[in-house]
This record gives C-alpha cells, sequence and structure tokens, in this order.
C-alpha cells in the first residue's frame, strides 16, 4: 500500500482548491459524506467546519476519516486519502476559514458570526485513481 | 428528519448524470469512500463496479453506505443519501454499466472482460445542501 510522502506531482494537484468529500463515521457505525473545502499542508488535511455540524461529533467520538479529493475537470479522476484527526482546534478569528474562502471563493468567509472549528488529519494512507495518469 | 419520498424537484435533479462519492464501512469500521456512477430508481440508487474493488467487500459485510451527489454546477451544493444495501447481483451481460456508461459519457462501457457487479441501495434518509435552493 502507497504510503506518506505523496510524489510531487500528486503535492502539485493537492494544493489546487479541488472538489472535495469527507467521510466520517457516525455513533451506529454507518457512513457519513459531505463536501468539504481542504487545505493540504505537507502530509496533513486542514479541514474547517461550523460548530453545528453533525461530522464534528463524529471526528470527536472516532477520529478516522477518508477524503476523497476530485479532480475538477475529470471529477472521477481523484486521489483518496486516510487518516486520522490529530487536533480539533476553535478558528476563533475565522483564519482558517477565511483562507479556505479565499483559497475556493478569492474572498474571505462571509458569514462572520460562524462558530468556526478547524481539524487536521494526518494522512495514513493514499491512492491515486487517475490523476497523475490524466484521468 | 426528512425521509424518502423526495419531492419532485430534486428528482429532476439525481436523475441528472451527476457526480457522486459513495462512502462504505471498511473491515476494521473506518470510513472508505470513492467516486462512483449511479442511477436513481424511485428511491433507490443503483451502483455498479469491477468485482475487484474494496467497497464490494465492505458492502457484503456492512451494507451501510452514504452517497454525495454534487451539483455539477456547483459542487459544494449536493444531496447526501444514506442507505442499505438491499441486493447485490452480478450483470453478466454488463447491461447495468453499459446503461451507466451510457447515461454519463454516451457510449458502452469500454472494458468487455469486466466482471461486474451491481448494487441497489435502498434510500432511507435524504437531504438537500443548496440544490433546491440553487447553490
Amino acid at each position: 500500500m502507497p504510503a506518506p510522502p505523496l510524489p510531487p506531482e500528486l503535492d502539485d494537484f493537492l494544493v489546487q482548491p479541488n472538489p472535495a468529500v469527507i467521510a466520517t463515521v457516525r455513533p451506529d457505525g454507518s457512513p457519513h459524506a459531505v463536501p468539504t473545502w481542504y487545505e493540504w499542508l505537507d502530509g496533513r488535511v486542514l479541514v474547517n467546519m461550523d460548530e453545528s455540524r453533525s461530522r464534528l461529533g463524529h471526528l470527536r467520538r472516532d477520529p478516522r476519516v477518508a477524503i476523497t479529493i476530485l479532480d475538477a475537470g475529470s471529477w472521477y479522476s481523484h486521489i483518496l486519502i486516510r487518516g486520522t484527526v490529530v487536533e480539533i482546534r476553535p478558528d476563533p478569528d475565522l483564519a482558517d476559514i477565511d483562507r479556505l474562502a479565499r483559497r475556493y471563493l478569492g474572498r474571505p468567509h462571509r458569514d462572520r458570526g460562524r462558530r468556526s472549528i478547524t481539524a487536521l488529519i494526518e494522512s495514513e494512507y493514499w491512492f491515486d485513481w487517475g490523476v497523475l495518469a490524466g484521468g
């Protein structure tokens, strides 16, 4: 099984503002999956969510996640990253969500009243389906 | 919590060839998530995979799945469907994968040697994030 570090070409892909879906485990053991913004930090994945999101409770209970990062030009091509949440922290100044919003939308986050939470995921496994091959 | 049947407007969305990601549970209880083609069949979701795919083993062990169906024009908008696999069957004539390939690519599936397996998922819960609101 491939393991970190990723080849530089995949790094070049992961730093782009790609569509992504994060999968978590619900309290009953069934899966949950929703789109997410992310930031790639050399082997770690940063995600941010409103405090009210159900996936935050999932991550606190079971820190194991899968993130599927889609190639925006050919969505079936993807990088799968599996890993574990190693840190959950408040984002009181909205610095993390603002950086994500700038990355994806080119502007700061609009909802300034958001109770913003950041999770850092340590990558433990990755798989490339078609990204390096060009779809 | 919303439950089936879905409003007709969501039906109109779901019958389109949207990007989708299917999440399953691995034997160790951690999540797995990969892009998938799907077909919406009035409350059921049909997916198809090569016999060698790891998610087939997951589905046989634990039939609970989540499918996130992305709005191709605005991927953060999505419909989340949670459900249970109620049937797993071979697709010996490739009828199901051909129908999916026509739906997504406009042509039959290229790999005629594929050992093709179909799973039918009964929808038990759905959630609309921005699809009806237009992103």
